[in-house]
C-alpha cells in the first residue's frame, strides 16, 4: 500500500528532477521519500519519461551501473529555442539600443533570468555527451548565461578575472590581446581548476576572438581540454577563422552609422 | 474527453511552473497546451497545490483578477534551508580555505549552481510580498546568487559595475568608501533602472557595509527604494549598525592567525 498517489509522486519527482538537472538520483531516494516500492517508482519513471518525450521538454533516462539511477536532462521544446532567440533578435533590432561608438546595448538581456535560463538550456543540450567537468567564463557579462549552462549540465562554474584577487588564492595570470588590440590580463585561481579536466567556454560576445584565445591559453596552463565554445552573440565575419566546436546563438553584422543592429539567429538553433 | 492523462498533465505543469517561478500562467495557457477543459485544469491545480504543500517545497496559488491565473513560488523544504547552509559552513571550516592575509576562500561555493540556487530560493522566500522590481548586485562574486534570487522572484537582475562601460550607455557613477578605507567607484547604467522602482540588494559578503551603502546611494540617484539586503555571509560584528531588513545566511568571526574560519548559520534560516 503506497502512502502517496501516483499523481502526487509524479509531481514531486518532476519538481525535484527539474531543480537538479543532469544529476543522478537513485531509485532508493524516491522510494524513501514516498515510502514506496521500487517497482512503483519504476512505473512512475516510465510514465514521466514518456510524457517528457511527448512534450519534447527534456529526457529522463535510467542510468545503469553501481552509481545508477535516473537522470533528467532539460531539453528545448521543438522550435522553442529558435522562437526564444528570434524574440531576442527582435529586441536587439530596436533603434534605441545603439550606443555612441556603434555599440549595442544588450546587458539587460544578458542578465534576464528567464532569457539566460533558456539560452543556458540550448547550450547545455549541445554538450550533454561532451564530458564537461566545468564551465569557464570571463567576468562580467557572460556570468549569468554561463551559470545557467553550468546548472543544466550539473557542473561548477569557474570565473576568470581581469586581475588576481587576494581572496582567490594563488592564481595563474596570462596576457592576451583584446579585440581592440590592447594587452590585457586574465587570471584564474589555482585551486578552482582541477588539472586535466574538460571545460566548456561560455561567454557573451565574440568579436575577434581575443578573449576566447585568452581563455584557451589559460586552460592550457592547467592542462585542461576545451570541449566547446558557446557565445550568445558573434560578429558575423566570414574572414575570421572559427574555433573548433564554436557555436553562437546570434550573428551580428558590424553596426553601420545611423543603422539599427542587423542580427539573425544562427542556423543550428532549432 | 481529454487528450492527456492527469498524470501527464501534472508532470508537464510541474515542469513548466518550476522553470518559471513567480510568473502568472493563465488557465487558458494549460487548457490550450493539453486540449483540456478549464474545470480539468482547475482540478489538476488543486491536486498539485496540495501536493506541494504536503512536501513543503513551494506554493501554487490561484491569482484572481484580470491578470489572473496560477503562480508557483518555490519554497524551501522544512529544515532543508538550514541543512544546506550547515553543509556550506562545514565546507568553510576546512583549514585549507584560509588564504594569506586571513582571507577565506569561498569563490567556488559562490559559483556552484546547485548551492547558489538553494541560497537564491531562501532569499526569495523572504521577499515574495515585498514588491521587488529588480535585484541589484555589485560585480563579480555575488552575481550567481543574485541571479538565482532574481529568477525565483521573476524579476530582472541589474549589475552595478566598478567603472562605467561604453556598452552600458550613459551611467550614474558614485564614489564610496570601501571596507579597506579606499575610495571606490560604482556605476549603474541609466537605462537599466526604472526610476521609482523597488530593489532587493543581494551580495556575497558584508564586512563594514561600505559597498552596501554605495549601492543604497546609487539607488537613491534613481529614486529607487530598497526593500531588503541579502548577503551570503556577514562579518559577525555586534558593534556594526545593521541596515533595515538586512539578512545574512552565514555569520563569520574575524579570522585569527592560524585558526580555521569560525562560521555559523544565522538563526532566521530554517
Amino acid at each position: 500500500m503506497d502512502k502517496f498517489k501516483r499523481n502526487e509522486r509524479i509531481a514531486i519527482m518532476t519538481q525535484v528532477l527539474s531543480e537538479a538537472p543532469n544529476r543522478i538520483f537513485t531509485f532508493s531516494h524516491f522510494c524513501d521519500l514516498f515510502g514506496a516500492a521500487k517497482s512503483t517508482i519504476s512505473e512512475d519513471v516510465a510514465i514521466l519519461s514518456e510524457t517528457l518525450r511527448t512534450f519534447k521538454i527534456g529526457t529522463l533516462e535510467t542510468v545503469t551501473g553501481a552509481a545508477g539511477g535516473m537522470r533528467y536532462r532539460p531539453g528545448v521544446m521543438e522550435g522553442k529555442g529558435r522562437e526564444l532567440m528570434e524574440s531576442i533578435c527582435e529586441m536587439l533590432r530596436s533603434a534605441d539600443r545603439i550606443l555612441p561608438g556603434g555599440f549595442l546595448y544588450f546587458s539587460d538581456i544578458l542578465s534576464d533570468p528567464s532569457l539566460v535560463s533558456g539560452m543556458g538550456h540550448i547550450f547545455a543540450a549541445q554538450h550533454y555527451e561532451s564530458g564537461i567537468d566545468f564551465v569557464l567564463t570571463m567576468e562580467t557579462k557572460g556570468i549569468p548565461v554561463a551559470l545557467m549552462t553550468a546548472k543544466a549540465l550539473n557542473v561548477p562554474l569557474i570565473i576568470a578575472r581581469r586581475s588576481s584577487k587576494v581572496y582567490e588564492g594563488s592564481a595563474v595570470n596570462i596576457n592576451y590581446v583584446s579585440g581592440k588590440g590592447d594587452i590585457e590580463t586574465m587570471s584564474l585561481s589555482r585551486r578552482a581548476v582541477k588539472e586535466g579536466s574538460t571545460a566548456l567556454i561560455v561567454d557573451d560576445f565574440m568579436r575577434g576572438g581575443g578573449t576566447a584565445r585568452g581563455m584557451l591559453s589559460l586552460l592550457q596552463e592547467f592542462n585542461c581540454k576545451c570541449a566547446g565554445m558557446c557565445f550568445v552573440m558573434a560578429l558575423d565575419d566570414p574572414d575570421r577563422r572559427k574555433f573548433d566546436n564554436e557555436k553562437s546563438l546570434i550573428l551580428m553584422e558590424k553596426i553601420k552609422d545611423g543603422e539599427c543592429a542587423r542580427v539573425r539567429v544562427s542556423d543550428w538553433v532549432k
